[in-house]
């Protein structure tokens, strides 16, 4: 007899319809609210969206697609594109959620790329369909989720099925979605995410060192659905029956109020989301909305945002974690000692990028050698490099595998792991500058550099040095109204850096190139500056 | 090319070594405290008990132990207990954590029929094992946790090892855990735990819906670690990376005493416990522990202990399951609408078993007719089906499967569902009375009997009636001291219950029989009165 003949648990294939089963038989209840473009607002439970991705399977289905074919969206976050998660993975499909914010090469390869056969988009982006109409190949059909002016209407097109549909099984290895990374070098790459890496990663996100979410949570996701699956919240949510609010729009005006309307208890986005959030209710006159938790991602959270929250009775945490990732590494709750923490050090604290959740595993090597792990001490930086189940092995239709022979898939950060697990980034690995066989981390000065009263943005590159190899080039652009010298800069950076850390020359400049996510783009910066020369270099 | 080869996720074998692994790496230094029988107190850690797991495994390996072998434990709740839990997992090995209050003839079986071949104890069970030595056909070393008297001691036991040892792999399905049925009918049934099964339960198991476990969790399990595998809580623990307070004694004085001096934060465990805890503190005049959370199981909680405990500032929460669920199948914290109840709402909630957890399904079925299944609507009581990755498939060494051909498992239990999927326990389907074609429920004539205040116990059967097939029998232990009538009793209950459930006679009885768990044994109850005759009857 077989292990399994010999007494066994249940087979159940980890697919992800359980989760919206799960949310629609134990939460059926529980509201979905989305705000749309437009002002106007609808509301709709679990049950109503199993219901729709049900009749959206079968209108999928009754287009031709078949199991493994992808299916793009174009949105923002709403009721209808997360039916679309679940209606496009109920008949087997992938989901290609697409970043509206890519440029238009981008967009064109992408797509074409992943051969989508179906693209769904928000009225907002018609443009953009107009535009790349006859650049998409693959695109059979289009279906808009909000209008039916130049497309069939989504609600007219999935209200012709009955919604009587078995969901379509298979393994539980099989893709359900797909996120193309927008890295700064050559051409996106397409990551998979499976039904098993999907529920998985789902399963830990619920837990209290991450979203610690309950039935009670009510959620406004502000990452939006298609960066890295909205940080894998709509499965999570789903998982533990929550409330959802979207907004298609992200004016802070719109969040607050829909914040305190629909008494939202937890919040996840980028530091600017909470930036222009400040800045609304500043102007207004009016307090931050009594958020319970706030998940900070995308990018580092300045100190003073951390302090503000935290004073507020939010609890603040960074998640770190890229679209190769699913894409929960890190999450930054609450410590073991918290309650023994002065403000201070909670902001510290708060200010790194968290601890890694069961099924991750990190590890740091040396940025010369990446077969020698670092150790764990608080003070040695290195390449971050991760493993575990809902961690890319390899891109979509790449040739080999993206992980090394023992699964370590390098993030390309830089970081420094303390001895509890806290994960502190300080740069990424192509921007981080070697001076003299020591490396100086880039965001830790540009981090500085804002601090002075007169820089609004700083960008800092390595330049070549006779000597050095490298040397730090500090690229500011001031505050309007505002004037400076290098020399303030650099006095400025004195008390908050080594001193070989400070930058040999500052230079100012009316902008700083980003890219599509909106993270500084130092490969332009450094294409700009191809000519530059260090003094000392010339 | 196939789907993976297309692009994929890493390959990551759900095996509870990861569990280990990921506790001592995270939280290497978060203590594990042991309160031993002779008052003697042991301090070690998460990376610790790694340590002496590897060590331990490779003792195994040198006694000669294979993977998929069974090796037994019949001991309380200590650290040692928890290195055998991933020591045995580790080497490939099957723990079979044997329960010592057992009747003889169930110890004989159960270890004969598991073929156990190593045994540790503790040194409070060597009579038990002086007694059973010679009918244990298996086994052959025996291992000592807490004495060298008359076995190898545990501790010297794996001295012998340097703990250079790699991780036993293998198929996630495959067994790491046995534990047996103490059913009160036929021979005990072996339930084998999977890695997978396991490390899914423990994923749903921590999140705030559940145990709610983070890092600063301090959790006192009270329930046995050969209870159902302490309802996963080693697991869960080691994911969260919480501090675990262990006790071999029950003795009320030193759980208190523990949960006071460590912090204990969390406790699990069954209502006799708080029983005991409640009228201890009674006596010395003092204040219940401060805990943050209690989860009782095994039986129902009453009311007036659930008020007590949220009075305490204790959230209080059923958790219900079965060994053959891995245990959870349903968890009672707060609801949705928890902070608009009333005190009195709460406890109502409370009294119910709770919501299923994401993986476990639930359904009610007619009890005359197991194919169709009943309304979800709060009224109607039906036999309990369960389904999910953590349920039994097959009993070990079964000829066949014990769920039917859509996975379902029958509980045993009858219940009613909520509409918000609270799952109502009302009776079990041996004991329910069948009365004119109409169920009763032999517990909640029970429980509300018990609240007489002449009555300390109350068991009801169902007994044969001419016309109504059955109709209730009451038997009813008084309290020491008080006295009481069957009119008195029955004049009680007709303010709490249908007045056709009212039991056609009370007994009084000396003693009701239990079962080696502590439940009331009514198949023993009914052999005892097997010459009982209703008055109709005759």
């Amino acid at each position: 007899m077989t292990t399994q003949q010999l007494g066994a648990m249940q087979d159940w294939t980890m697919r992800v319809t359980h989760v919206i089963d799960h949310a629609a038989r134990e939460a059926g209840t529980r509201e979905i609210v989305s705000r749309w473009a437009d002002g106007s607002e609808t509301r709709t439970t679990w049950a109503g969206i199993r219901e729709d991705a049900l009749k959206m399977a079968q209108a999928l289905q009754a287009l031709g697609i078949e199991p493994g074919e992808r299916v793009a969206s174009l949105a923002m976050n709403h009721a209808r594109h997360l039916v679309s998660w679940y209606g496009v993975a109920g008949m087997g499909g992938v989901l290609h959620t697409v970043n509206p914010r890519l440029f238009e090469d981008q967009l064109e390869y992408i797509v074409n790329h992943a051969e989508d056969r179906v693209l769904l988009y928000d009225a907002a982006f018609q443009p953009i369909v107009d535009k790349m109409r006859d650049r998409w190949k693959t695109v059979e059909h289009y279906i808009c989720y909000d209008s039916g002016e130049n497309s069939p209407a989504f609600e007219d097109w999935i209200a012709e099925q009955d919604g009587d549909f078995e969901w379509v099984g298979g393994s539980e290895r099989d893709p359900c979605m797909i996120c193309y990374t927008s890295g700064t070098t050559g051409n996106p790459k397409g990551v998979q995410y499976e039904h098993r890496s999907t529920v998985l990663h789902a399963m830990a996100g619920l837990q209290p060192a991450s979203f610690n979410f309950s039935g009670s949570s009510v959620m406004l996701p502000v990452v939006p659905m298609f960066h890295a699956a909205a940080w894998g919240l709509p499965y999570a949510g789903a998982m533990a029956g929550i409330k959802f609010v979207f907004s298609a729009v992200n004016d802070p005006a719109v969040l607050h109020e829909m914040m305190l309307k629909e008494g939202v208890t937890d919040s996840a986005g980028v530091p600017t989301v909470w930036l222009a959030h400040f800045q609304h209710c500043d102007k207004e006159g009016i307090d931050l909305p009594p958020l319970k938790a706030a998940t900070i991602g995308g990018s580092a959270a300045p100190k003073f945002m951390i302090e503000r929250l935290l004073k507020n009775g939010t609890r603040v945490q960074h998640a770190w974690g890229m679209t190769e990732t699913s894409p929960i590494g890190t999450v930054g709750g609450p410590t073991v000692d918290w309650d023994d923490l002065t403000l201070e050090q909670k902001v510290d604290k708060c200010a790194m990028q968290g601890r890694p959740i069961f099924g991750v595993e990190l590890r740091t090597v040396d940025l010369d050698d990446m077969a020698t792990p670092l150790p764990r001490d608080g003070k040695t930086a290195g390449a971050l490099q991760i493993r575990g189940p809902w961690v890319l092995k390899r891109y979509y239709k790449a040739q080999e595998d993206a992980v090394d022979e023992h699964g370590w898939f390098d993030t390309g950060d830089v970081g420094i792991l303390h001895p509890d697990g806290t994960l502190q980034l300080t740069d990424r690995t192509k921007d981080v500058i070697k001076s003299g066989g020591e490396w100086i981390s880039s965001v830790e000065l540009e981090n500085a550099a804002v601090g002075h009263p007169a820089v609004a943005e700083a960008a800092c590159v390595g330049m070549f040095h006779p000597k050095w190899d490298e040397r730090p080039v500090l690229f500011v652009v001031k505050k309007e109204g505002t004037d400076c010298t290098p020399e303030s800069v650099i006095e400025f950076l004195s008390s908050k850096v080594a001193k070989w850390w400070l930058p040999d020359a500052v230079e100012f400049v009316d902008d700083i190139p980003h890219t599509a996510t909106g993270k500084i783009s130092k490969k332009d910066l450094r294409d700009r500056f191809s000519d530059y020369k260090l003094e000392a270099a010339e």
